[in-house]
């Protein structure tokens, strides 16, 4: 994958901003009203982006002062129908005190870049419905809802039965 | 990654099955009433899927004869709220002749194994709203839909225009 040139307030990360990313990705949980869903450590954040079988990427959103402010974090997909990777973005943050600082449009921008960039075709993510803020931004860069789909999930107890 | 172990009718696709896959993945574009949706190439899918930076996988469902007769094309995905991978399912396809047999519940007992070996949390997948035999059928085996959700896709020019 090749990253192509980031905006001066944007950066990859590095393991050094894991801490910083935790507490980010708890802040966003706040915010979904979801306040004691994440039971991810801080290992196994470092192993997802920085392990030698890393699944996930992210890129940090710098303030004025140059301190992590927001993050992105995705990873690869493939679509049968482009015969291409895509790129899905699990989570998008800013911090309260940033928001309307175009620091989401910069991430936004800096994720369309490695698309375009890579000669991938398609930038996706996931919306709570009831973020209708969130969603008029979206709209307004061009993002479409997949209405006719519907996301399934396997997980917990009925996921062990299957999987047993 | 660890691979469990598969029922006899089910194993993982070799570079070999490429042509197969290629012609199976048509057929589902059809069944999902967009028989001219399918650029990809062999060389795409070979890239994917047996790559040196390969981004998904495939399991093959074979007939009573051995011949493929379906299959499940899958990459990794990451939860950070979870901590770790999970499976997401992009093409599930058993071919008409073979519908019914049981297989497309094999291929998804198969997921479901890797996803508990591995220690991952969650197999997810979409569905087109208007299927409603498969929607009956991911419901008994204990899926649910994630109904608080939209998905976003940024694609074409849109994108283009983002990641200039």
């Amino acid at each position: 994958m090749d990253l192509p040139e980031l905006p001066p307030n944007i950066r990859a990360a590095t393991p050094e901003d894991v801490p910083a990313i935790g507490r980010m990705i708890r802040e966003l949980a706040e915010f979904e009203r979801e306040p004691d869903a994440v039971k991810t450590t801080p290992e196994q954040l470092h192993e997802a982006l920085f392990g030698a079988d890393a699944v996930a990427s992210t890129l940090i959103a710098l303030d004025g002062s140059g301190e992590p402010a927001g993050f992105a974090l995705w990873y690869r997909t493939f679509s049968t129908w482009e015969g291409v990777p895509g790129l899905f973005l699990e989570d998008l943050y800013i911090a309260e005190r940033e928001r309307g600082s175009g620091l989401g449009r910069g991430l936004l921008t800096a994720l369309a870049r490695i698309v375009v960039k890579n000669g991938w075709k398609r930038l996706e993510w996931n919306v709570l419905r009831w973020n209708s803020e969130a969603i008029t931004f979206y709209d307004t860069l061009g993002g479409r809802p997949l209405d006719d789909w519907l996301t399934y999930r396997l997980s917990g107890a009925a996921l062990e039965s299957l999987g047993a």
